[in-house]
């Protein structure tokens, strides 16, 4: 069965405290050359039967109504058994 | 700078509660075809300066030792500026 992996992470003008934590961790951990660590979420799933693009959009939607909050999310990318889908941010043109 | 991008998944053998109650609320609003789904972390930094085999190195050593869990977690993928890192797994194999 195809896999799905969508990515989503917080908006860049937000604050993300769990990366500044991170970051600051890493920091007094002795890897200073590595900075704004920002955390997201990372979804795999299968889909039963072919990916058509009635199913990418069906994808696009449940990406961007319920995997992320739009409010302090982005969804960065989807891709299918590892190839990108392009206009994954479809949601955001409309 | 150059971005990484570091992909931790939980461990296939594990339960993923997050994402077994994904799946059914999924199943429950009309998106049946949609299976399996698990939850992992994205983790994007940037590095200063280039990115040497040394630096590379040391993101392979905090991915598996700071930025996952290695009970219930398998570093999945790291990439830099959107180029897939060859033996992300080294930590595995060592």
């Amino acid at each position: 069965m195809p896999t799905i992996v969508v990515d989503v992470m917080p908006k860049a003008e937000l604050l993300d405290p769990q990366g500044k934590a991170t970051t600051g961790a890493l920091a007094r951990l002795g890897h200073e050359k590595f900075e704004n660590v920002r955390i997201g979420k990372r979804f795999e799933f299968q889909v039963a039967g072919e990916v058509t693009d009635a199913v990418l959009d069906e994808v696009r939607q449940v990406a961007d109504d319920i995997l992320s909050n739009g409010v302090i999310e982005d969804v960065v990318a989807i891709s299918v058994d590892g190839a990108p889908v392009a206009d994954a941010l479809a949601g955001e043109a409309r």
